[in-house]
């Protein structure tokens, strides 16, 4: 018995296309022991799968050229040498784009079919919804009255996450593409407003449906999307950086330095926040204690570039700047008496 | 009786320079009921200093054009008409740029004398050394084995920041322009090793004295520092923003979007954090449980974009970056039996 799976022939340079993708014939393979034949009946096209088709250094491995495509799937259950996995049984798991898979029980999590399409679990309840769940719950922590705003909003990560916000009390406003995205947003979600960015000038649209400034950017798109964002951010901010999709098929040499960061955050899931000392006032003893006894111990050295006279306050400041002096820069204005 | 203080004369666009500072003769005032007359010792030089010369919105208030310059002193008591500042007492505070100042005992704050020097308030006991402090503990969380790097490495904050570090334990590297900086870090303050940016291809000189990648990346700095750390980043780096002093003294228009990111991040002292759904592998369960009763309710609405047949995958990852699907993208491959 044979099937199709999908390949990839290609690497893509830029957005896929027809040199990409390749269909291809393969035998149907028989279930060992403890394995089931499962039947693809929906499977899940990502972004991040942009990131696979590269082998640029990323958080997934990268798909293997000749090889097939894989990524989130719901499938039935054929045939089955598992006591697990019943004929008939809705599975979701990882697979092979192909028209069957071999699994073993722990591949794969039984669907919830109460009241539910399959193919919910591969959006309400899959993987996409998980992530806004994580990151506007984990990570954004939106507050009753804050100001959220969504990018990508009415895809399938955003559609839940500006929902989530929506649910602890919070203004939510999203960014879109189209119109009918736009009326998607507001009218069946139930966001308070919606950008459209491809009607131009985000930063005004932002200042208008954000007039309180925005306490929560929930990141999926990067580049200019973002640069109109930072400057409504509130202090204290919160940035999950769940995407950037406007960077996902730029041609090699056209990496936009506007995008590396979310990039590299999410490659990292690595944590960026701005500091201002006077933010920590509640614990300044706890940090003098600690630095005092230190320096008390001989245990942190530092030094000190003492210019004299209350006339060489410029170049003191100046010197910041030169890269010529060495630890804090003082000016003496006077002997103690 | 006169005394001379400095004020800001203009707003410098780029480098301060001869007319961006003035000094000027006033009055020496008397102090009132409460307040004490206080002869200024040392005064304080700090990068976010060019900040308030300039009037663009930020974190602290502008320095007004004719009005003196202010920042953190060490002053001596003179005369009191106070009993909690008794003459000859040393005190620090954020006092105009003059001679004399008069102060309230709110204003300042007695310097520790014990062993130290009066100029010691203003750095190792003083803002830079808790900004260290706070930035690396608080929000850089340094632990044993890991590897930290510093930029500005033998600055005011570099140069408590990776003492910090060093005493959790972890590996430190410090980012510095010049050779004699270098010795410094590495020889008196126990760096691990140093990198001279100076000397041209920081991402090889970081790559050879990071081989186990950079978990925390105290940033001082912004721009090409940063963006020769960020690829180095390991899973769950930890980043504090402190500064950005590469862009602080860029002319109107030349605003580099590289520095931008940190920039915004002070100024809100926003976290920006990238996410991956795997990470939270262990909390699947409570999201699930969420999203189901909120599905079921009918309190969360979604939408589904399904392509029928295995062969639009292609078409279905395309239309995940062409803007027109509105949900999620779904391909149905086969009918459930």
């Amino acid at each position: 018995m044979q099937q199709e799976q999908l390949i990839l022939k290609e690497r893509p340079n830029g957005l896929p296309d027809d040199e990409t993708f390749q269909y291809k014939n393969v035998d149907v393979p028989d279930p060992g022991q403890n394995e089931a034949l499962v039947k693809t009946l929906y499977l899940s096209v990502d972004p991040y799968m942009r990131g696979r088709m590269s082998d640029a250094p990323s958080y997934s491995a990268p798909f293997e050229v000749g090889q097939p495509l894989y990524g989130a799937t719901v499938s039935q259950v054929i045939r089955s040498n598992n006591e697990d996995l019943a004929e008939g049984d809705l599975v979701t798991g990882n697979l092979d784009f192909q028209e069957y898979n071999i699994v073993k029980a722990s591949d794969v999590r039984k669907v919830q079919t109460d009241g539910l399409k399959p193919s919910n679990a591969l959006s309400v309840l899959g993987m996409p919804a998980l992530t806004a769940y994580f990151g506007m719950m984990h990570i954004g922590e939106p507050k009753k009255g804050e100001t959220v705003v969504v990018s990508g909003a009415a895809g399938a990560v955003g559609q839940v996450a500006g929902q989530l916000a929506k649910r602890v009390g919070a203004r939510v406003v999203g960014i879109v593409g189209s119109e009918k995205k736009a009326k998607y947003i507001t009218e069946t979600l139930g966001y308070d407003a919606a950008v459209e960015y491809k009607k131009g000038n985000v930063s005004e649209q932002l200042k208008e449906t954000c007039p309180d400034g925005i306490d929560v950017y929930y990141e999926n798109v990067g580049g200019e999307i973002s640069e109109a964002v930072w400057p409504l951010l509130n202090v204290f901010a919160r940035i999950p950086v769940c995407g950037a999709i406007s960077s996902y098929n730029l041609k090699e040499g056209e990496q936009d330095i506007g995008i590396r960061v979310q990039r590299f955050l999410i490659n990292s899931r690595a944590k960026m926040q701005g500091l201002l000392v006077a933010d920590f006032a509640d614990s300044f003893d706890e940090a003098y204690d600690a630095l005092e006894n230190a320096v008390a111990n001989g245990e942190l050295k530092f030094e000190e570039t003492i210019y004299d006279g209350f006339h060489k306050t410029p170049d003191a400041f100046l010197g910041l700047f030169s890269g010529e002096n060495i630890g804090k820069q003082i000016v003496k204005v006077a002997e103690k008496e």
